[in-house]
């Protein structure tokens, strides 16, 4: 019999059921959804080892060309998800992991999952995603909408000037800006595209919850993403009357669809039903921890809970998290939710849209054959090749600075409409020179997010990375550079899925807090890479560029990468869409 | 006996010995001194029908990484050539030519030259490029520079500044800006960067006239280059007091290095030597044509020598070239020369350093190996590739737009110190994408060139496209629409070599001048391609953003793009060339 949460999710730390108490080798499971695949890790709940994991890759993938089976191609700027994909990943990595792990589902005492947010989806009242109702399948607004979904920013410019307009409070607490990657305007592109997928829809859900719902058979709501994504602030949602200003149908968008107790982050949500347990292949009755975001779950598996401490999760794109005690207004910086990462500090979160997506379009398109032959004979994957070449250069030798947009801009511009820019091109410029300025842009906008926090009052004390790009020594080493501060790693290759089995363990009561079991479980090996203080100023130089090449092409009213995506999708709408 | 020219280097027209009365398949051959390679063709002289040609790749290329046998790296921007691969382009392509053509040398009455400009080098008293002589063999200075050779821009801008301060009334025939291809720049680098060299440089000549040396065994300066790349106006060159003020030992630089009288076009220079007739095939005292520029000599074979009809010879790089019959001052225009084109109009000269070679940089980068496999199944080059599926999409679709500096730019900027940018990508921008706005930054390039020469009172009437670049359909349409203006193409496949040989007619005394021998023996199909309307009010879009970028990065005191540059060189020094 495993123990009952009480009313705010908790098990009692100290109870006689505590699972540490007798079961030193109690695991815990921790599920990462991605963008692309899903990864399952079995983690040893006593000291956060490691035992086994598997990797679930979705076979829809990003949908962003047309539905599965359709050929009618979506607009510009679309990404959904297939729920199933989600669901299989469930089915296929959970009991592999365990197999790989040679661990018993008995000794699971919780599992925990983790999404990409906003990741957001319509669905029935009892969790069915409209997208799977024959009745609607056809329909993109159906869907789940990735958060690269970037389709709904004339949405999300009423909802900002509409705040503004009218000195919303909340629209601070969010760098002035909500994104066109989150709930509301994802919402409100439906309400206005499709109004009839609009009224189908009982429940507009994270991903990240919806998730856990499969597990337990019921709706939970947690309160990191209701506060970063759903502007739940100060216990509230936005009012009917500023929501009516939008669109009068949409003045009881949250009271009818997203108005649900929130859990904090580390509380039970239930416990596996036994649709699910054969699923899964976990036991039924095993707790599962309320729903997280890939990001903010990190923290407590890279050493980074403490105020001060900003960690960058560096994959296909970079969330930065970083605690604080005090609650400032940062302009342009995604949100800050009191308990939003851990419980008793206010929680930042900032970010930038395509940073490892950058990258890989660049070796897709920008590297020729006798590149990739090279870097076969050398034993090397492109990424090892590029930045090995790339590495010997002086910095600043290939004369480029490039503006890391080609995914939008999340921080601390918040717009979705701008593209990339690449600056300083010639004849003798190389793929590797192109892939290194596209490596420091990102490290570059990285500086912009910190330095905007650091002058909005939210001290940066350390700067660690988690995410598969921590792998990279060359990147790790420019940006230590520019940042011109010592850069640490989580220990852990798999973070989110390591935190979700983290946030397990407090949810089934093996420890108090997340804070508690972080200590125990979590990793960090600090200042792995030093700044070199030559190179450093060299980067101050060209960081200088960066700086007037964002402020040119990024503020002001009437922006050129503005009109060139209007042109663009004008252009695109007469040939019937792409 | 072949007849005497006058002093002016004319054969009188109607002399009893013009070749044309009893010999009505009399040849010439022109050959065309490019960037890579020389063509020959054999022209027969009363209708222009090619009737052979032969090219000769040369064997050193262009040297810009490090002299030939030497492994020391050249600084950046370099470009050199090794006259070796000139002479052996005689040796083998004139022969070559004869032999395709099925022509006997003694039905040939004239040989035509022409070359890429400012190609410059330095020699002995009698002609000996010092890059052959083993005392200066090793020195870099010492080796002819190609016009691409870029790194004498500090020197321009000095030129530049010292004739605006002295207010020298020449500079105004330069666009207000003498670029750093050209001759002053080029020999101001080699005197303060190896005195020794600019000391034992007894002529400083362009290769045009140095090849008419190989084959007249005497030297020869002609009326275009001493005009355009010399500063040779109203009689003088520039005087020892201005240059005296660039460097003290440069006050006689023209009086001691360039002066000799000069040629006008179509005159002939001298006659084979017994020496050149064994080395190219052709008979002691065939009739030698003065030298010429590779654009300039292509006016007469495109139709395009009467005033208005703007040619542009579109191969590596673009030179545009037009005759008016008013001189008129035009900002960041290459040069107006009186007689420079054709005898008895102001010819004007603007260009675009980087075209072809622009199209090309993106195809050794930005090309996967599915394209080329998708190209070499569908039969196609990678140009014919990219172009056909390029091509299907609407203007304006693939939302970006380029700045085509990746070589800097000649004309208006007259500034290579810039480099290219590229603006708008998306992590959903292809290859063809690139390519497509590659094409179009040309294009928007000759806009402002086409514009500037309007505005300035050079009425451009007709727009005429010579060179390699006049086979891609997509890009002529690209240029109608862009232009919003029909683009007519010259006939010939080898212009600049026709073009030659139409000269050596003029010089054997076939015809009386370039402009009676052009209408002979050039040809241009007209109108073949038209505007379309909507794509053109696309464009007009679009090349407002050019415009937006092109004055942003491209002017003004301190340029973004000049301290990119900057911060590359000093970096690539730093650690000792490349």
């Amino acid at each position: 019999m495993t123990p009952q949460p009480d009313s705010l999710g908790n098990l009692p730390a100290d109870s006689p059921g505590s699972p540490l108490d007798d079961r030193p080798d109690a695991c815990t499971v921790g599920v990462d959804f991605g963008t692309l695949s899903a990864r399952a890790v079995v983690v040893r709940v006593r000291d956060g080892a490691e035992l086994g994991s598997a990797v679930h890759t979705y076979r829809n993938g990003v949908i962003d060309r047309s539905l599965p089976g359709s050929e009618t191609p979506l607009p510009p700027d679309w990404a959904l998800q297939d729920p199933r994909d989600w669901r299989e990943a469930l089915r296929t990595a959970v009991p592999e992991a365990l197999a790989a792990a040679g661990v018993d589902p008995s000794h699971v005492i919780g599992i925990g999952t983790d999404f990409t947010s906003c990741t957001v989806l319509p669905t029935t009242s009892d969790g069915v995603p409209l997208a799977e109702q024959p009745a609607w399948a056809d329909r993109p607004h159906a869907w789940p909408k990735l958060w690269k979904h970037h389709a709904a920013q004339d949405q999300a410019d009423r909802i900002n000037a509409l705040a503004h307009q009218r000195g919303e409070p909340w629209i601070r607490r969010y760098g002035g800006r909500i994104s066109a990657e989150w709930q509301y305007a994802k919402a409100l592109q439906v309400l206005e595209e499709d109004p009839p997928v609009y009224a189908a829809c009982a429940r507009w859900i994270e991903a990240a919850d919806w998730i856990v719902w499969q597990l337990t058979g019921a709706e939970s709501r947690n309160s990191c993403t209701a506060g970063y994504k759903g502007i739940h602030q100060d216990g509230a949602y936005p009012s009917p009357a500023y929501l009516a200003g939008l669109h009068p149908d949409f003045a009881d968008f949250p009271a009818t669809r997203l108005e649900h107790p929130l859990l904090p982050l580390g509380s039970c949500a239930g416990t596996v039903t036994t649709e699910a347990a054969a699923l899964t292949g976990l036991r039924p009755g095993t707790p599962v921890a309320v729903g997280n975001v890939d990001a903010h779950v990190t923290a407590p598996a890279a050493g980074a809970v403490e105020n001060g401490r900003l960690l960058a999760i560096m994959g296909t794109s970079t969330c930065h998290v970083v605690n604080s005690d005090e609650l400032a207004d940062v302009p342009g910086v995604c949100g800050v939710v009191d308990g939003g990462i851990v419980a008793g500090a206010y929680g930042y979160e900032a970010g930038q849209s395509g940073v490892g997506d950058i990258f890989a379009w660049w070796l897709r398109q920008g590297v020729p054959d006798d590149y990739r032959a090279a870097a076969e004979a050398a034993g090397e994957d492109l990424h090892e090749h590029l930045s090995r070449i790339g590495e010997r250069q002086p910095v600043g030798a290939h004369g480029l600075v490039a503006l890391d947009w080609m995914n939008g801009n999340r921080s601390t511009l918040v717009d979705h409409h701008l593209s990339g820019v690449l600056v300083g091109l010639t004849l003798d410029t190389r793929p590797e020179d192109v892939y290194r300025a596209l490596l420091e842009a990102t490290a570059f906008g990285t500086r912009v997010i910190i330095e905007a926090l650091e002058q909005h009052g939210v001290p940066v004390t350390e700067f660690i990375v988690a995410g598969g790009l921590k792998k990279n020594p060359l990147l790790m080493r420019i940006y230590a550079d520019v940042l011109r501060r010592p850069v640490s790693l989580a220990t852990s290759d798999q973070g989110p899925a390591l935190g979700s089995a983290i946030h397990a363990a407090v949810a089934a009561g093996a420890y108090p807090d997340v804070r508690a079991a972080a200590a125990h479980m979590g990793g960090v090996e600090r200042s792995a890479y030093l700044p070199d203080p030559d190179n450093a100023d060299v980067y101050d130089e060209l960081f200088a560029e960066y700086r007037a090449l964002h402020d040119h092409f990024g503020t002001g009213g009437d922006l050129l990468l503005h009109r060139l995506r209007r042109l663009r999708n004008r252009a695109r709408a007469r040939r019937g869409g792409f």
